[in-house]
C-alpha cells in the first residue's frame, strides 16, 4: 500500500467517526457520545489522538480503535463496516477541504 | 486501556489470523493464503510484521490491518468479526504457551 492509499484509508476511518458521532446528534441515545471530546473520555483515550483520527491525521493502533468502539459503546465490526460504507471520493474531498484550509491558514499569517 | 487489557487484545488479533489461516488450509479455496508467508506476500507486508501480529506481540496500525485483510482477499469487517469470536481465555492460553516456551528456551542456553 503506498502513502496515498494509507492517506485515503485514514481519512475514511475519519469519516465514518464523524458520521457516527452525526448520527448520535441527529437521534440521540441514551449515554451516546456526540462531540470528540465526549468520546475521548468514553474511550479513555487522550482528545487530540481521537480528533487526529477523526481528521484523518492519524493511523490508530489496533487497540485504540477497539477503545473507540467501545467509547461508542458499540461493536469494533459495526464500526469497521461504517468506514467501508465511506467511499474514497469522500476522503478525497476531506484531503482537499484540508488543503484549501491549510492555504488559507498561510496567507493570513 | 490498561497494557494487560491490551497484551490480551493483541492476542485475540493474532488469533484471529492463525483461525482465518487454519480455516484456508482445511477447506482451501482459489488463491486463499494459508500461511504468514503468503499472507505476507499477498497483504504486501513484511514478514516479521504479520508474524509479529499473528504472535500476539505487534499492536498493528490500521492501514496495516486494511492490508492483512487485503492479502486474505476478504472485507475488514469480516476480519474483525473473526477477532470478535475469540475469547479472552483463548489469549489467556497463548500468552501462558508463550511465557511456557520462553522459559523453556531460557534453560536450554
Amino acid at each position: 500500500m503506498n502513502d496515498n492509499q494509507k492517506l485515503i484509508i485514514r481519512h475514511r476511518l475519519g469519516l465514518a467517526l464523524q458520521k457516527l458521532l452525526e448520527q448520535n446528534k441527529q437521534a440521540p441515545a441514551k449515554n451516546a457520545v456526540n462531540s470528540l471530546h465526549q468520546l475521548a473520555t468514553a474511550a479513555d483515550i487522550e482528545y487530540y489522538i481521537v480528533q487526529n483520527v477523526s481528521a484523518g491525521k492519524k493511523d490508530p493502533q489496533f487497540t485504540t480503535l477497539v477503545s473507540i468502539a467501545s467509547g461508542f459503546n458499540i461493536p469494533l465490526s459495526e464500526l469497521i463496516a461504517h468506514f467501508e460504507t465511506i467511499t474514497d471520493e469522500a476522503a478525497l474531498k476531506q484531503i482537499e477541504q484540508q488543503k484549501k484550509n491549510a492555504k488559507k491558514k498561510a496567507k493570513r499569517k
